[in-house]
């Protein structure tokens, strides 16, 4: 498999917390949002360019696995990889390290496709701007 | 003062609470835009009328006043009262109430104004979709 | 697989929305929780009593597909199983339907576990409160 | 007027906008509680002391004054500032300056009180470790 990579710092936010004191679980879905945003930008690849190019990319689905919880205050590494993959897809995976005591907390996955902006339709074929994109790119074996 | 008045009741939800149980204080903000959404229904003038007309009212300014607190799984009941001004811009006024016990828990109001969909200028006379729709209205003096 | 059901109907609230102005992906976890919620009210299972058992629920997996888009002011269904199981977890199934337009929007799936209060522990036996709790339910077959 | 001040850089995240494609006008509370996070870690008083010597401060009172739009991606600045008062409350400052265009985007202030953990009677003097803190900090003229 061949992946890009990128980091982001987080701290915890206390409006993020519930009253088990802990992140709400929905919010790790922010943080991924994050760090994809991350990537998108270590790489050059934003929201607005896949915009101009008339599409938008919807997620279609997500996974995320918890493994131990993380408290206001502390601070958080999200790690994201982007796979490459032939299909029109785009596929990111996560983990995030509780940086306050090294421990794994969340894993996840989450799955994007192409739509047009003008009618909402779906596109089945990667394109082209996004496919010179991936071809302009160091991808690491991972 | 002449008003319309609207009233909705509404659920607190967990992830709405912070990690001292209750409610986190901007999430009042949103019970009153529903409040509003409530109102506008009531009476027939919604964010996609207004949108048609080439106008969103963006808000400017809010207050919130909290009075007693909320918790996880508590019901709620908002009082929004909408004011009659001869300015262009759209004044509410909220009360939220604790079901479960009928204390007061939050007074607030929030100011909106017109703006243009095309270039976002502020418009500073009331429209005329707006005002003849203010004109229909049965209001009540308080 | 023996299951419980229940049902929700949820307006999409303006806040929940995000650019493209469809619900945030990461919010379908806030109605899961809600719908979570009315099942428990529906046959008798509350946070509360899970808490004076000395116990939380913590999730610990969640997953989401969407399958169509759901924008601001429509109003949707979520339906919600909870499904036996011999393992001391608790597992959810969900749809979200959307009212406007008939169309399946999401479907997902979350687990819970039973934590200790005292100590954060997981506790890898069914406490003896939901056991008893599982015998009295009327279980449909699915 | 003696003040403390403060600043903190954030980058607006796409699920803290609406569908108007800025910030959803309750998220400057967020915005506002991370400003206040990083003046108590700047001066030296978290939560966690301030609730170790028995006391929560819930915020009583929020004002907010919208200036400009902000919209997704860009960055902005949070300045705080910590007003001296004799009366047992906090009163922050706050002005949001957007960064990619130097706009002022809005003003606000939120008024915190003393609370007791054990009983959540409210505390009408300032505590005595309310007071020390305030004593040993360099105070400037505004």
């Amino acid at each position: 498999m061949k992946i890009l990579k990128s980091s982001l710092d987080i701290t915890v936010r206390f409006s993020e917390t519930d009253p088990m004191g802990v992140v709400w679980h929905g919010n790790y879905l922010k943080y991924f949002e994050d760090a994809r945003e991350k990537l998108a930008d270590d790489y050059g690849m934003s929201h607005y360019e896949v915009y101009n190019y008339g599409y938008f990319t919807p997620i279609v689905k997500t996974e995320l696995n918890y493994k131990s919880s993380i408290f206001f205050g502390e601070k958080v590494r999200v790690n994201v990889i982007l796979e490459r993959h032939n299909a029109a897809k785009i596929v990111f995976k996560y983990e995030v390290i509780n940086l306050s005591n090294g421990k794994l907390a969340t894993i996840g996955m989450t799955t994007q496709v192409f739509m047009h902006v003008k009618d909402r339709a779906l596109e089945l074929v990667k394109p082209d701007f996004y496919q010179s994109w991936e071809e302009k790119q160091n991808w690491i074996e991972a």
